[in-house]
């Protein structure tokens, strides 16, 4: 049997967060339920931020090993899951006090454009989310040939829409359409995707906080601290560049003081990184990419990657793929997320999160 | 006799641009001199934009070593202040075609608070940079003890003023001044420094255009290119994250095709990650942390680090000492940039050209 990560966070927090730098208020609030426990336990990104002491000793040293591990072990499994199930349990409560207190809940609003099978059936999933924890939630479904024009005055009713405090139009967009252009339209404030250039700006800068953490990044990070992962020091490698996962998850990890490496498709050898990597997340979309002999043994792996590949035994006719051989990999790996129930559920419990935040701020609500 | 690079853009440009997408239209312009040279041979980010194809083959190869390097030379110094002046001697033409033609020049206005003596040494000099090649310049001086509405008030002065057309706050502002809400404040399309969020944010993301890019990290990028260095596919280590330095070289490294690794005070066993890089690029401001073997052999150097140390042999009592011991550096490196005289001058040449391209954008000067 695989052995299954305990939950660090329910004997306290494991996250390193230096000294008197815990009060520094950011944009981003630390959700509480009403039990006081945090929903969310990654920390605001400013409560990291402490200075770049080169000296003494710049090697730093004593840090302890991702988590401990043996040759003779298969890697634990981070149950995505399980975890994502506890987090949109709490949201769930936190949205009733919402409601109870002050009579308002969260609205989600997602605009999608065609008719793709898989974006229709994430934005499914994403409505059964919101439903689920008492989010309100919005669909505004646009034809695959809708103009730039079209698209913009969806937004722009969202965007003025009190009852809405977060917005996201689903990607990819039909060729036509610039994606670029209408993210910029998107007001930063209920840009729940943190896509926005300037919360992806505000993510980068030391010193600063988005307004919102681009949900996938945040929930790997969110599997690391409560798989009791330490970030701090440790070496990442990141595989994949997307400007929604593989260039905000390489940005977090360094906020959180990983020394990240980002492989991606020009990268020469791109084994011999990844193999010196105590972390592993990769966002590749490419099945199988990281075989075993490209991990370091006891190495953390996050495996984002989710691409159907045919398999006539699987009920849809096609099965969700990961970039990592799996059977590989658990065998070298200390700790990994499956596919699928890893990263994916955890991407939708931060939506969650990211709207109930949003509401919150716009109501100041505590 | 230590061997000078050659500068290849005078015989053509060995940025490599992917066929077909030299055309495409970003924020930023190509600056040209009437003599039909560009002033900047760095091309916009977006005309990189090349996909990820991770198939059929994912470790590339055939790329070039950097220099062409034997054991037995010297490293190749990179002349910063000669290209420099060469292109301050261009952007001065350049100044001068437009006020014959349109009556205008570009301007920079400058804020300084306090009477640091660096910064006042980085102004006298921005300003006679300015002077030199025609750009109008103005400088607000603040007192040590001035309040965040004065500085604001500094700031709006010149946002509203149609003949600046770039602003810089001087860096760093007394302990009392929250940088980053200064420069929040800052128009994005005056930022000439390239640190608002809005502009890091772009830099980062692919499909996306920075108005400006940071001054030091693109006049690395542009050391680079002139020296003949091929960026993509190569592994490149930046060492220090400053928000103003470090991450914006890695990520316009990135947006280069490198291959980056992002080295900081966090960072156990530096020189192991540095040790593998084709490109160095080094910030922390910490004198010679990076030894001659921290270098793999042939790699090439661009230390950026402009540490004052105490030397009563030198004029004014001390003098700047970069992050890389030069005289060990020199020995294995394939080619590197002296401290001063290397990245310093280029920091200055990037301000004037990104205060031209400024200028160019509000008067559709082309």
């Amino acid at each position: 049997m695989i052995p299954r990560v305990s939950l660090p966070w329910r004997n306290g927090l494991r996250t390193r967060v230096p000294a008197g730098s815990r009060g520094c208020s950011g944009a981003q609030t630390t959700l509480r339920n009403d039990d006081g426990h945090p929903i969310i336990i990654s920390p605001p990104l400013v409560s990291l931020d402490i200075p770049d002491d080169w000296a003494p000793a710049t090697a730093q040293s004593g840090f302890s090993s991702p988590l401990s591990f043996s040759n003779e072990q298969q890697a634990a499994v981070i149950d995505g899951k399980s975890i994502a199930d506890e987090i949109r349990s709490r949201i769930g409560s936190e949205v009733r006090r919402m409601k109870k207190s002050i009579g308002m809940v969260p609205g989600l609003a997602v605009i999608v454009v065609g008719h793709r099978r898989d974006s229709q059936t994430y934005v499914r999933n994403k409505v059964m989310a919101c439903e689920e924890v008492g989010i309100k939630s919005m669909v505004t479904q646009l034809p695959e040939e809708c103009t730039k024009d079209q698209l913009l005055g969806a937004l722009s009713c969202f965007d003025v829409d009190p009852s809405v405090h977060g917005i996201l139009v689903q990607l990819p967009l039909p060729q036509h359409l610039d994606e670029g252009r209408v993210l910029d339209v998107l007001s930063p404030e209920k840009d729940v995707d943190g896509f926005h250039p300037i919360n992806m700006g505000n993510l980068a800068m030391r010193g600063r906080e988005p307004l919102f953490i681009p949900c996938t990044p945040k929930g790997c990070i969110e599997l690391l601290l409560r798989s009791g992962v330490e970030i701090t020091g440790k070496k990442a490698t990141v595989i994949g560049r997307s400007n929604i996962v593989g260039l905000p998850a390489s940005l977090l990890l360094q906020r959180h003081h990983a020394t990240v490496s980002i492989v991606h498709a020009f990268t020469k050898n791109p084994e011999h990184i990844t193999c010196e990597a105590d972390i592993v997340v990769t966002a590749a979309g490419v099945p199988n990419l990281v075989r075993g002999n490209w991990l370091k043994p006891g190495a953390v792996v996050i495996d984002i990657g989710t691409t159907p590949v045919e398999d006539s035994s699987c009920e849809h006719g096609y099965r969700l793929t990961g970039d990592v051989c799996y059977e590989e990999a658990v065998r070298v790996a200390s700790a990994i997320t499956p596919v699928p129930g890893g990263v994916g559920p955890m991407t939708i419990a931060m939506l969650l999160s990211n709207t109930l935040d949003s509401a919150k701020r716009v109501y100041a609500f505590t």
